[in-house]
C-alpha cells in the first residue's frame, strides 16, 4: 500500500465527485435489493475488460460494442438472472435494458452499459427489470453506493466497495470502487462484476492499457483467464471533474504512476474481498510459483494449487499438508525436476526434493497456517519463469451456500 | 452386466480359490487395521498398471522394476501412511517391506510387492510395519478378504470388495478384487488402489493387455490419467488354479470374451464404489461429451464438468443447473460452436445453442436429478469425438472429511 493514498472510511463508487448510485428491489430476488444503476454527471471516458469463456451472456457483447468508442455515462446492473443462453431474446434485452436507462435519465443509449448477473438460461422477466430501471434512476444519490453493492450481490455474503484519495500535482482525486463475486475456486463461475471510476481526466486509450495492467494484478490473479464465467465484467470510468488530466506518456512518472497506484490499490482490495467472500473462507493464500520452465508451466502449477479441494480444506483445518500440495504439482502437467523441487510456507521449507521432508520443520509451519494469510511457495527447479494466485481455504460453508443457490 | 457371470455374495480378493488376505493393526492408525497382506499359494503370472503422477511414492518404482518379470505371490500393504517424499529413506523402506514378507511367508523377494498409501512425506515408522507384516503373515486365511479391505482404506468410509464367478469350456473360474479409494475430485488425490485375482491361467503379457483395456474403462473412467496420485496401482493376478488356461488369440473369442468381461465387471463394480464413496456423495453422475472436435477436447470438457464444484452441488441440492454445466464447458478449453451446443440430463434437452432453453424442460429435468444414477450429456457440435467420465455430487461432508484428515 502506498502512503500517499489515503484509505476512505467506508468509501464506495459514489464517494468520486460527480459519481452517484443506487439500488432499488424489482422483484427478481425473493428479498433483497436486485438493481443497481452508477451513473455520472457527465459523460466519462472509460474502458472495459470482459471475459473470455467462449459462451458469453447478452450483456458482453452489447457493451464491447459500445466500449469501442471510449465512453460511458451510466452502468445498470441486474442481479439473480445473467440473461444468458436466452438465444435471441438476450439481446432484446439488454438492448431494452440501456434504453429504459437512457430514458430515464435522459442519457445517450450509446453512454449506458447494461450487465447482468444470476442464473443462467432463464429469461429475464424485461418487464420487472425496467421498471426497476426507472425506480433505480429516481433513487440516484452520493450517497448511494452501498445500495448499489448490495444490489448486484448473488452468492456474495457480504457488499464490496472501497474508495481511496490521493494528491497529484497538489489536486486531490478519488478513485472509488465496487464488486461482486465469491468462492474463489475453479470454476469462479460467481461472475465476477467490478466497476472502478475516478474523477481525474484520463484519455480512454490510456484507461485501457491502466485497466488491463491492474486487472492482471488484481481480479486476474484471483482467476485464471480461461476460468472465467459467462459474464464476468470490469470497467473503469474517468470523469475528468476533479479538473487534473492525467496522460501515461506526458506526464512526469511520479504523477502517472501515482494514480495507477491509486487505481491498483482499488482493485486489488476488491479482488481480496472476493476471495475472502469465499463462501465460508477463514484464509488467504498467495500461491507462488517459482524457477518454471515456462509463463505456462507456472501457471499450470499455481493453478492446480489454486483450486484443489484437498490443500484447501486442509488449510481450513489448519494443517500443512504439503504432501497434498506437491503431489497436485507432480500431476498439474508443469514441468518439474523432482530433485530441485522445493515447498515453503512463507519462510519455512517443508520439503526439498533431493533430501526429503526438512527435518523439524512441522511445529514451524503450523505456525504459517495458523495466520490469517500465508503464502505457498513452490519451486519447479527447471527455469525461471513464476506465476501468483491469491486463493482462500475452503469450509463446509462453501458446499452448503452453493448446493442451496438453486435455480 | 453379463447375465453368465454371477455375482458371490460378500465375495472378495480372497474368494479366489488359493488366495488367501489378511488385515491387522501396526500402531499406523490411532485405531483400526492398517497393513494388509494378499497372498497367492502359487506363485501367479501378474501385470500392474500405476499412477502417471510425476511425483512417485517410493514403491511405484519398485514394483515396476518387479512387475517387468511378470510374476507375483503376495502383495503386502500399510495405509496411513505413503511413504512418498521420503527422500533415500523411501526405496529402503520399501525394500525393507517386501524381504519382510518374504521371510514371513518364504517367498522368493522378488515376488513381494509392497504398497504404501496414506500421507505424504512423513517417514515410514518401519520397525511397527515388520512387525505388522509378520502378524499379518501368520494371519492369512481364506475369510480374510474383509479385513484386508479395512486395513488399506484411508479417508474411506466404508470398504471396497467384490467377486464373480462364471463358467468357461465348462469349468468355474472366480474372479475378485479389492480396491481403496474415495473422494471422485480433482485431484483425486485420496490414492487408488486395487488389486484382482483369478485361479484362470493366463500369461502376464495378456493379463497386461488386458488390465490396460479394463483399466480404461472402470478405474481411469472415474478421474484422468493426469490426476492421479503418486501411489494409485492396480495389479491383476493369475495364479492358475482352476486348471482352465486362456489366451488372447489362442482360443475361440468367446472364452477370451467370457473372461475379459467378468475381469471388467469386477474393476467396474469396484470403480462405481470408489465414486459413491466420494465421501459423502449421493448420486453417481456419468458424463458423457459427444460431438468434440477431438479426443483431447472431449477429454477437457468431460474433466471440467466432472471437476466442478459448482456443478456438483448443484446435484447435491437435486438442482438440474444445466447453466453452471454450459457455463464450465465455456470454459473448458474445449473447441465448441454456441450455436450447436446441446445438454442433455438423461433424455431430456435442456439447452439447444441456437434457440435456447428448452420450454417445459425443468419439472422433466428435475425429475431425472432426483434418481440415484443419470447422464449428462453434452454435445459440443464441432466434430465425432467424445469421452465418458463417472463422478459423484458433493456434500458438505466430503469438506468436513477433508479438513479432519490431517497430518
Amino acid at each position: 500500500m502506498n502512503a500517499d493514498i489515503q484509505t476512505i472510511q467506508d468509501g464506495d463508487i459514489a464517494s468520486v465527485p460527480g459519481v452517484s448510485a443506487s439500488g432499488v428491489s424489482c422483484g427478481l430476488k425473493t428479498s433483497g435489493l436486485d438493481l443497481g444503476i452508477i451513473h455520472s454527471r457527465v459523460p466519462a471516458n472509460a474502458a472495459a475488460v470482459f471475459t473470455q469463456n467462449q459462451i458469453k451472456g447478452a450483456h458482453v457483447p452489447h457493451c464491447a460494442t459500445k466500449i469501442a468508442a471510449g465512453r460511458a455515462q451510466t452502468i445498470v446492473v441486474n442481479s439473480r438472472n445473467a440473461n444468458a443462453c436466452n438465444g435471441p431474446l438476450g439481446p432484446e434485452h439488454a438492448e431494452a435494458m440501456a434504453k429504459a436507462a437512457a430514458d430515464a435519465l435522459t442519457v445517450d443509449s450509446s453512454l449506458v452499459y447494461p450487465c447482468s448477473t444470476g442464473t443462467i438460461g432463464i429469461v429475464l422477466p424485461i418487464e420487472k427489470v425496467c421498471v426497476g430501471i426507472v425506480a433505480a434512476s429516481a433513487a440516484l444519490r452520493s450517497g448511494g453506493g452501498t445500495d448499489f453493492a448490495n444490489a448486484i450481490m448473488t452468492t456474495d455474503t457480504r457488499p464490496k466497495s472501497c474508495a481511496v484519495t490521493t494528491q497529484i500535482d497538489g489536486k486531490a482525486i478519488t478513485v472509488g470502487g465496487v464488486a461482486k463475486g465469491a468462492g474463489m475456486i475453479e470454476p469462479n463461475m460467481a461472475t465476477m462484476l467490478a466497476y472502478v471510476a475516478t474523477d481525474a481526466d484520463v484519455a480512454s486509450q490510456d484507461l485501457e492499457i491502466l485497466l488491463h495492467d491492474v486487472v492482471a494484478e488484481s481480479f486476474n490473479a484471483i482467476s485464471v483467464d480461461g476460468d472465467q464465467s459467462c459474464n464476468d465484467t470490469v470497467m473503469l470510468l474517468a470523469n475528468g471533474e476533479s479538473g487534473l488530466a492525467l496522460a501515461r506518456d506526458a506526464q512526469s512518472d511520479s504523477s502517472w504512476a501515482a494514480f495507477a497506484s491509486a487505481v491498483k490499490q482499488v482493485c486489488v482490495t476488491l479482488a481480496k474481498m472476493i476471495v475472502l467472500d469465499g463462501e465460508g473462507a477463514t484464509k488467504l493464500a498467495k500461491i507462488h510459483v517459482v524457477d518454471a520452465a515456462s509463463a505456462v508451466d507456472a501457471r499450470l502449477a499455481a493453478r492446480a494449487v489454486a483450486n484443489s479441494l484437498l490443500v484447501k480444506t486442509s488449510w481450513f483445518g489448519e494443517d500443512p499438508n504439503w504432501g497434498r500440495v506437491i503431489d497436485v504439482v507432480g500431476y498439474s502437467g508443469a514441468e518439474l525436476d523432482a530433485s530441485e523441487i522445493e515447498i515453503w510456507y512463507d519462510d519455512v521449507c517443508a520439503y526439498r526434493g533431493a533430501s526429503g521432508p526438512v527435518p523439524d520443520s512441522v511445529t514451524a509451519l503450523e505456525a504459517v497456517i495458523r495466520q490469517p494469510e500465508f503464502t505457498v511457495k513452490i519451486r519447479l527447479g527447471t527455469g525461471d519463469a513464476e506465476c501468483s494466485l491469491l486463493t482462500c481455504d475452503i469450509s463446509e460453508e462453501y458446499v452448503r451456500i452453493n448446493s442451496e443457490y438453486t435455480t
